[in-house]
């Protein structure tokens, strides 16, 4: 990180916090994209963006079977270079104290990021994506079919049967 | 859960794994809907479901300032009572085996939840929402703006600048 953990801008409040140690993650594997450092990063992933790659680590190769069946997957990824301790937050763009929550900012308390990506084809285990903007080398932790396309099979049958 | 954990369907592969320990969480309050068992759960949730409760823990009650400006928001959630080691699922629903991340199941590597909801309105350190489809007490890892509706700052000034 390029600013000492404490640093806030004016208005930024920190919260003290003990270890976070409510749960763990594992990672699936990583994100290639052309975003090197974090001003490289476009503030929004587009349709039209650059072409990633989502990495998938074994054993999980497998657990792609299925997925060319859809256009959109959400993915989620770990925001590795992000602090995690600051309540409110005056973001550099205009410098307007807002809460954590009300901004997409990569601080967060669980820097969880979540895209929707356009699914351009499979590669045996890496997926060929656009839609990401996070840096090149982001750990990887979810893929799902996107929630507005994905059709509960129990929900299908219960309205075939209607 | 009600099943031993390495109880497998037909079709169906498991992970042998390592404890998860790549990153850890920290959770951020409880969500609280009207589904006491995962039969109450629906498939997905629903703009016009059940009203549901996001109840923030100190000290991020002031992280949610700003966020009444947004109708729709995303949450992140932790779904604490699934196994975390299917490659493949073959859902009881229909029977297909497909990859994990084929599926919207809340079986995977790592439970993240997610769910765009309707803000309804804020009660202090609580969000009342529509939308949520997750078990009651499930623990809550994070609030944004919903992706579809968060214009970002920088993207802005570009646009009435042109």
């Amino acid at each position: 990180m390029d600013q000492d953990i404490t640093d806030t801008r004016p208005g930024e409040q920190r919260a003290e916090l003990a270890p976070a140690a409510d749960a763990s993650l594992r990672f699936i594997g990583r994100i290639r994209t052309p975003f090197l450092t974090r001003d490289d990063c476009p503030r929004q992933g587009r349709a039209d963006g650059p072409v990633c790659r989502l990495e998938i680590d074994p054993p999980w190769s497998a657990a792609l079977d299925g997925i060319e069946e859809f256009e959109n997957l959400e993915v989620l990824y770990w925001l590795h270079e992000s602090r995690r301790d600051l309540i409110t937050q005056s973001p550099r763009s205009d410098g307007r104290t807002r809460g954590t929550f009300a901004l997409r900012s990569p601080v967060r308390p669980n820097p969880i990021g979540t895209s929707r990506v356009r699914l351009i084809r499979r590669e045996g285990s890496t997926l060929v994506v656009r839609g990401l903007d996070c840096l090149d080398g982001t750990p990887l932790l979810d893929i799902k079919p996107d929630r507005c396309e994905f059709t509960p099979q129990a929900a299908q049958k219960a309205a075939d049967e209607w």
